[in-house]
């Protein structure tokens, strides 16, 4: 446990950094025409994200011995469709929140179209990038399991359907199942997606895939049930967000459901179950397993 | 001229219904979870569009000898991003319309959330369905060309590009230069963009398409100059949606600037030289003509 900790930081610290100059490069300038549109895309995404889903792709790409050259583009653009989604969930319509990575949002600061239209320029974006990496020569039908992947994870059956039940689930009383559905929805299906297509990309066997997925979803999970626990036990000033907002929503939470104890308890058992399913990868999958307990102890 | 017409439009018919009956395969059935998104979706995209982007898609195709198979998905593929640009654009945000094609818009009937969630989902299903046309064994090198064609018209450097700079301009005095940058990005380049890439999946020559490249330009131009004409010279009823917009927001359109006599000169003009790139086509070009006849003639 002692002097193993820091060097973990240090390393995921160095996967961050490759993730922010990666996506410098591959945003347009400031500068191009329309310059607002530009602006808002980048505002939203160097607003200080954690950048888990990218250091996720880097992670699952290096535990089946892939090179990061080959992973970063699908890096950043899950990175991009994680942001558009944040751009929309935050505005009037959807959340209504004024408050993220502790910056106001994006429709406080360039309007609500603008906003829509940042969003919608991400994802575009996301999937350009993807073809683009066809370009270094790598393997069509990767490519394209990859696209699938990645598509199914964010559209209608993945987040766009989390979400949609997220908010025909407000102030209802919900089980169980539809909070599962929510969470495995919302959150869950572009983490593991994000960990399943960083390993396609870097040559992973079938039976990695599976193992993979498998840690991906619990990986998913526990990060999301963490958020739900986060936004009833942190500040505002440590989520950068309002706190308490799921409540005052009445939204569909773990803790709402199960209480605080037993979602903490099952978030840590989600994640050991997640280091079950990695054991077989060796020290290759050291970055993947730093992420999983960054997951279930992070403070915010 | 006489007895060519009908033919002419029973031809364009025909590929409006293959449209429909591709596009119907491609979504997800209502009853998939959630149904409000897919009930939405649906909605939206079979509320009575003109289908011109994918009849275009699969005329250029056409044009080039290609088969039909091949440009179908992405005939479906554009007619789903222009469909979740005209739910987004409807927006109370954005140009806050109640009437498209003569019914409710999308958020008037399920609710600004699930507007904004319904475009979202459509987009990722564009480029979903893109990716999944790899399986029938498409070249690599053309696919991954396609899906940058498309990518660059939607995104900021293209069709959202131009919305913002629609945006923008309202209600100021804007010159030819800004009107020519927004019908050009906002409307030309997706039109642009579904001609050449349909000629692409089709095997099309470098030079076919650089001359496939200036029709589409200058159809899609046209296409949108008619637009601007009919809003002020049609009725509501006539077009499905309120007619004079344009003026009541004062837009920037082409009658604004150069008055509506010179704007109908210019959308022939335009039509004309699409044709005289069309030349060398022959008659597989028959159905690229049709449709640049169409833009032109058209009553709403």
């Amino acid at each position: 446990m002692t002097g193993a900790e820091p060097e973990r930081d240090r390393a995921l610290e160095r996967m961050r950094a490759e993730v922010e100059a990666a996506l410098d490069r591959a945003l347009p300038r400031e500068t191009a025409w329309p310059g607002t549109i530009h602006r808002a895309v980048r505002y939203s995404l160097f607003a200080g994200g954690k950048r888990i889903r990218p250091t996720l792709v880097l992670a699952a790409g290096d535990a089946v011995g892939g090179d990061r050259e080959e992973t970063m583009p699908l890096a950043c653009a899950v990175e991009m469709i994680h942001t558009y989604s944040l751009i929309h969930d935050d505005l009037p319509a959807m959340d209504d929140d004024d408050l993220r990575r502790g910056k106001p949002t994006s429709h406080k600061v360039f309007g609500e179209a603008i906003a829509i239209l940042a969003g919608d320029a991400l994802l575009t974006l996301a999937f350009r990038l993807l073809a683009d990496n066809f370009a270094a020569g790598s393997d069509a039908h990767a490519l394209r399991s990859v696209l699938i992947e990645i598509a199914d994870a964010a559209g209608s059956a993945g987040m766009v359907g989390g979400q949609v039940a997220d908010i025909e689930s407000e102030g209802k009383r919900v089980g169980a199942d539809t909070v599962d559905y929510i969470h495995t929805h919302k959150t869950a299906a572009l983490i593991r997606a994000s960990i399943r297509a960083g390993a396609m990309l870097a040559g992973a066997t079938p039976s990695q895939l599976v193992a993979l997925g498998l840690a991906g979803g619990n990986l998913g999970l526990a990060f999301q049930i963490m958020d739900d626990i986060l936004d009833v036990t942190a500040t505002s000033e440590e989520l950068g967000k309002t706190a308490g907002k799921d409540q005052a929503q009445q939204k569909a939470t773990y803790p709402a459901v199960h209480g605080l104890e037993v979602s903490r308890t099952h978030a840590k058992a989600l994640v050991g179950e997640a280091h079950a399913a990695l054991q077989s990868f060796g020290p290759r999958a050291e970055p993947l397993r730093a992420l999983g307990t960054f997951i279930v102890e992070r403070k915010a």
